[in-house]
């Protein structure tokens, strides 16, 4: 379906990474093994947002700290891809994240370098840049993990600068900074089921977003791999997108939830069954390609293959 | 012992590297690990055998083609090691070699990315660059690989180089370009036994040095891994220096023997039992070192421990 956001997507990316993928003909721990140039791209979760979302011709503006070296790579890759940014210089390199694709054995195997830490006035110069970004902003999507010492109030200060402006806010992290981005009123969030039972420490899928939900947050979307999406709203009955298993490489699918979900919400759309809907076969598209931040291009025809049920409230949810 | 080289030891890296090492709690093929800021260094084996060198105290000048944000970290961290270099800027970026060392398991799995071609141009600024630092220099030391595309003439040009400034000229390579080295007359080959079998074609360790001599080279020294080093030259029988195995890293052991090697033809150094002594005691002292291009400080004391036994020249080594 056609949206008409009311502005950009505006994404923010505070520990991106340099994403390296290898391609190797048979990962054995150990060994020496002869690889070819990577495929080299600006990674962390809030860039392939921007990235899915410039994709589907939609307009985005990605926010990043960049660093170092990695970071002059960073950008110049972020220029290549034609995606729209505003990059805060910082003084720690920014992080790698190397992938190395087995194909014989069909798993892919990631090593993560954690973000070194910013400066305070480093996070000062970032959130104001995220500032300056939001006129004209239809939506404001802060996504992934933050650097070791990050300020306990950025992903809240988000939401409150979002609320300022008047925009609504999707966060899409983990851990207390999920838990932060609820008590602060996001709009949307968005974890996954791990994510979501690990942060609030419930036993089910639904007693966890209802956590969330008690907290502040107005929607609550959880992405439960091969179950598909629930949405959670307080005092409405969840409701469940799925469409068959496809095969692929999950890597971004989230991230390409989070795109469907900020075009809509930027576009006005509140109705649950579109989201779900719209963030199911943008995921599913996503699973079809071999890098993040990227749709197979039938994602159109995907979203009204989308089944979405409507549970009862007092129906059991899966545990984990 | 204290050798009185002429002059500096000139190493050339044609397919350097910049060597990442991780420390991964325990490598799980298909899994995501959380790794921490790599030890980053200018790598390749001419590097390695400059920054060996240098730690001994001896001069060494390191010269490599760089290129791209790769080049610039190389460049970088080779000032900070405080090796002499020269390095001639190239269009191609600088390859990678990415190591994951498992402490629990004991093992390291490393990926070497290939080495970019260089233009005819950078060839001959390669070359130039080299000719330029053999003012002074007691030995030309050409290691490791080549990069796709290389002119087939590189090291036997090097060879004569060497050759026309009086200076006596070591190569470390392998495949077709160790048999080219071995027809310009190299001074010294240093293979490996796997190296050797694998370029002459030959059966026994024997029968490959023999081929390299009778090509033209003068000395050639096997590493044997745990029976440490023969040499061999033609009409003599040949000599093994051992020391009884030391654990810990292998990687560059071999480089560090080449260091051994330069020094002491640098210095005039003629004697095969010296030239053994020197270069098992180095390559062992490199293993009990974490790092490639690095001596644990007790090489000076592993030197007259070494043993080195003359065999007959009929006697048959060890095959493979």
């Amino acid at each position: 379906m056609t949206l008409y956001p009311r502005g950009h997507v505006l994404t923010v990316t505070a520990n991106p990474a340099i994403d390296l993928t290898y391609a190797v003909p048979r990962l054995i721990p150990g060994a020496s093994h002869r690889v070819s140039a990577p495929l080299q791209r600006a990674g962390g979760k809030g860039l392939n947002v921007a990235r899915v979302v410039h994709q589907t011709g939609y307009p985005a503006v990605a926010v990043a700290p960049i660093g170092g070296t990695a970071g002059d790579e960073f950008s110049t890759e972020l220029s290549a891809s034609g995606v729209p940014h505003a990059l805060a210089e910082v003084a720690a390199a920014t992080r790698r994240s190397m992938a190395f694709v087995d194909r014989e054995a069909g798993q892919t195997s990631i090593f993560n370098e954690a973000g070194r830490p910013l400066a305070a006035t480093e996070w000062s110069a970032l959130t104001l840049l995220v500032e300056e970004h939001l006129a004209g902003a239809g939506v404001l999507v802060g996504a992934g993990s933050l650097p070791e010492g990050a300020p306990a109030d950025f992903y809240p200060a988000l939401v409150r600068l979002a609320q300022a402006h008047g925009s609504p806010c999707i966060i899409d992290t983990s851990g207390a900074a999920l838990l932060a981005a609820a008590d602060a009123g996001a709009d949307l969030l968005k974890p996954n089921h791990h994510e979501l039972l690990e942060a609030t420490g419930a036993a089910t899928i639904a007693d966890g977003a209802q956590t969330l939900l008690d907290r502040g947050a107005g929607t609550v979307v959880v992405s439960c791999a091969e179950a598909g999406m629930y949405l959670y709203r307080t005092g409405q009955p969840p409701q469940q997108g799925s469409l068959p298993r496809v095969a692929g490489n999950p890597t971004g699918a989230g991230d390409a939830a989070v795109a469907a979900l900020a075009v809509a919400l930027a576009a006005g759309v509140a109705s649950a069954e579109t989201l779900l809907r719209l963030a199911v076969a943008w995921s599913a598209a996503a699973v079809l390609m071999p890098a993040a931040g990227e749709l197979h291009p039938s994602y159109p025809d995907l979203e009204p293959a989308v089944t979405v049920i409507q549970h009862h409230l007092s129906e059991q949810e899966p545990g984990a």
